[in-house]
């Protein structure tokens, strides 16, 4: 775990590092905000998943969570969005939405995207074994992201329940089976079988396995993905039925953009706070 | 005055527009805040002058200073940093610190930068113009910005202390007569006359002209320009040789970046809501 870079940021550190990952055989960067607690003594940590297109980078330059962060003595953790690096297979026609900046949290069975698309382990597990080693980190964890990683947070969460304390999602890709870019992504990393999709969509899973893990949503009703896309409507009707503990919360006029997320981030951090001690 | 795109932001309104330029001679896009006071009627305005290789887009989607905003009922106004179109002249080399994004907020006299290169008047008198005359602005202002914009901010309010209750900066460049950028920018847009670059170093201005505005200056130690670029001492001695009201500060361990600027924006925008009676 290599250090690129290093910022002071709301009396804590913005840090960027490199490392070699074994699961997605490549160099890798994350991003992780230490808050100023973290030199007294290990702080729990929240993990953030990005959406299509992102890198560690957009949500440490525009969320404003470090504010947050820093008041309630939060790690927070945030991976690049896929593999990356010469090797790495992309969409032929350069995509946005399969390939580079475009994992969506699975582990691919396909070629050529086995090879390297493994961001479900990467995120589960090499991560937080890493940053857990190297860091000042308690080992409790919470989870959230937005959109394709408001998809990964829940899926990683809901099928894990042991390894966080709670999720959040800022415009989920909530019913991945049934939406375009779900389809897209999952037939290529997974096939056609479509029991191994399943796996990998937070309302399926959540009506199939129920959870007890405090779950907070928010969806703007301004947001152009909503009706076609995100579809929180199936997470909420899977979590009636399974009697989990979701709160959606819709926001009227409000978009997919960051400016959506930096409006509403100091409640999700307050809401992981309080599940995880902090 | 076009509207180019609108976003819901902390209960208030991201807007991009985009107009003429008479002043600029030229198309030019600036951002606004709207916060969600002025649903209820005009309120004061807080205008931001960005750095060198910035838009309008920099500060309103990396300094969170919307919170801020929202919450003291201060509108935020963001022009860019320089003319822009195909007609615009531009450094040969391309250079970052002079011609596109680096308009140093100065009127300039010497060809070919002079057809376009008013950012002076720009902000000074044409924006506030146009923007108190179509939004609900009540007229008071105050003025801040970084790095060419905190030189931009500083130089405005001490030449024209009846426009702007207040001014602050981060990292401005503080005495631009006696430093590189300075001396690339102010020969290539003034000439060679010296007198005429000391109506754009704010040093000078305050050691000259003195200043009963309230001024609030942060700076980091840890700033690669500091000592070459910034020279915040010489600011602070025009203003203990003038008896000015500046409260400059040395924030141990920030850099340049937008990481520092979000860890303090609050303060400043405290500072002016203070000043503009928010």
């Amino acid at each position: 775990m290599q250090l690129v870079q290093e910022q002071k940021c709301f009396g804590g550190r913005q840090i960027r590092y490199r490392h070699d990952s074994h699961t997605l055989n490549c160099g890798m960067q994350f991003s992780v905000f230490l808050p100023p607690q973290a030199e007294q003594g290990p702080v729990p940590a929240v993990y953030w998943l990005s959406g299509l297109t992102c890198t560690d980078e957009n949500f440490s330059s525009k969320a404003g969570a470090q504010r947050v962060a820093a008041m309630l003595g939060l790690a927070l953790i945030i991976p690049d969005t896929s593999p990356r690096g010469d090797g790495v297979a992309d969409d032929p026609e350069g995509a946005y939405d399969l390939g580079l900046g475009a994992g969506f949290y699975v582990n691919a069975t396909q070629a050529p995207w086995n090879k390297h698309y493994h961001m479900y382990d990467y995120v589960l597990s090499e991560l937080p074994a890493l940053v857990e080693s190297e860091l000042p980190l308690n080992g409790k964890r919470a989870i959230s992201g937005h959109s394709m990683g408001g998809h990964g947070a829940l899926v990683l969460a809901l099928r894990n329940p042991e390894r966080f304390v709670s999720v959040s999602a800022f415009a989920p890709i909530s019913n991945p089976t049934d939406c375009p870019w779900g389809h897209k992504a999952l037939s290529a990393y997974l096939g056609e079988d479509q029991a191994a999709w399943a796996e990998y969509d937070a309302s399926l899973l959540l009506k199939a396995k129920g959870s007890s893990l405090p779950m907070l949503v928010d969806q703007g009703e301004a947001d152009n993905f909503l009706a076609e896309q995100l579809r929180p409507q199936a997470l909420q009707a899977a979590a009636e039925e399974a009697g989990a503990e979701l709160e959606l919360r819709l926001q009227p006029g409000y978009d997919h953009s960051y400016y959506f997320i930096a409006s509403f981030i100091e409640d999700h951090l307050r809401f992981h706070a309080r599940h995880l001690g902090a």
